[in-house]
């Protein structure tokens, strides 16, 4: 057995450390540091900055959490716009819908997508799609702009340092807002509840203070350390928590179903109270 | 920041290590090492054979969710029985009931119950309940022998390595079955389902060679590493998904809640295809 080992670190008085057999790759790209390693836990992995970012072993979890819940509680989500998610697994479940007509991606690292594309052919099998429009651009900046309207949003960000900062701010979710129709909705990666408290509940207070409807639901899984994961969605009009009249699950999931839909919505007491 | 840290291995490639600032006790028992540390992430942590059992900051997790679901979901749950669960926690969410008459409980080891009297009042806080008959037993014994009839048992062991090993067997549960009322309850603590596949699938068949209804939950632990955790019961008559007619939550919850009772028995699809 190898001795070689990958340490992340989560918090000054915890870390986990994963077994790697061989790192596969090394980069620096103008945003981050960027390494593909070999796990004997989790398969091959994609490290941000010394954070995992996707396991092949379990990155379907927070790829159909992040997709399928508002993908499948908008009535017609036909226009998607998906801000980074360069390793494309987000944008391989969007795509499973076919209500889907156009997605607009953007994200920052090209160098993400890249070695996406040539490490984990089975995250990013979607990139060809017909229906996709690829921007490299800062996603604060394409905000701005004039793109959309969309029915549907995804922030599928890293964690809120380094590029990803600006992307849990009030200002970038006011701009997501007017990009919007005028029954769209907003999904973000609000992070840790536990180990990213602040952000957690700042994520909360800045979609309430401009959607009209905040919903959180979370996901249990097993790669980002800390016990449960959190969603936050924001929305003009729909309610998130269950599936839409008319819509039907795309296809087999192996996380995703109606009830984990609804249940992923009922919060623990101590996370419930974070947001009052 | 102190540099002592507790190294805590899951699999061959998975570990954790939290950061410990001192040593408050070591011993070895009859049965198994135990020692209790200052983390500086949980607060004190019960370690036995290495592994950690409760930490101040989560154990109400746990306990509350090994407790209240039967608890709730059983419409008289006045005469109940632990098995393990020396640390008290589970006795002390028991003991909240205004329903239970009496509570046997079953430890293997005295100094489990000694350690956490002195290191974790307040988690070992209903030892001196009137209702409560403790036994200094093993519970494999204990339940081949005449006590009972329970309505509610609750088997609350470490992992099944060890002391705990026999309580995942058939035999033991048949035992239990008998020291039930005919509509009795049993909740086991399954273990990781990732970590403990084998394990988690054999306590849920070994149950259903038992016990008319089997059903399973999970909870999201911090300090029991891996992702979702998983409780298995088997029942003879009600379901264990919800809370009985005419039974109300005693007093305020940190986890527990009646949207996440039912919400813990939505499974996702690749723990759910493990069981079939």
């Amino acid at each position: 057995m190898s001795n070689f080992w990958i340490y992340e670190s989560h918090t000054p008085g915890y870390e986990v450390r994963w077994r790697i057999t061989n790192i596969l790759h090394q980069e620096t790209t103008p945003y981050q540091k960027l390494a593909v390693v070999e796990t004997t836990e989790w398969g091959k992995a994609l490290i941000l900055d010394g954070a995992l970012q996707i396991s092949e072993r379990d990155e379907f979890i927070y790829h159909e959490m992040i997709a399928h819940v508002p993908m499948l509680s908008h009535p017609q989500p036909n226009r998607v716009l998906i801000i980074g998610g360069g390793d494309g697994g987000t944008l391989r479940e969007v795509a499973r819908h076919p209500e889907l007509q156009s997605v607009d991606m953007v994200e920052i690292d090209e160098r993400v997508i890249e070695a996406s594309k040539r490490f984990f052919p089975q995250v990013a099998s979607s990139f060809t799609d017909k229906r996709l429009n690829l921007y490299i651009a800062d996603g604060i900046e394409f905000a701005r702009g004039n793109h959309g309207p969309y029915d549907v949003i995804i922030v599928d960000s890293s964690d809120p340092v380094g590029p990803a900062e600006p992307l849990f701010t009030v200002d970038f979710y006011r701009d997501l807002y007017n990009l919007m129709d005028e029954d769209g909705m907003v999904v973000v990666q609000s992070e840790s509840p536990l180990f990213f408290a602040d952000y957690f509940k700042n994520v909360y207070s800045n979609l309430k203070s401009v959607f009209q409807l905040v919903q959180v639901y979370t996901a249990t899984i097993p790669t980002y350390v800390s016990g449960p994961w959190s969603f936050t969605v924001g929305s003009k009009k729909h309610r998130a928590d269950g599936i839409a009249e008319g819509r039907s699950i795309p296809g087999p999931m192996k996380y995703y179903n109606s009830s984990i839909h609804k249940a992923a919505f009922a919060l623990p007491e101590y996370i419930r109270q974070m947001l009052e």
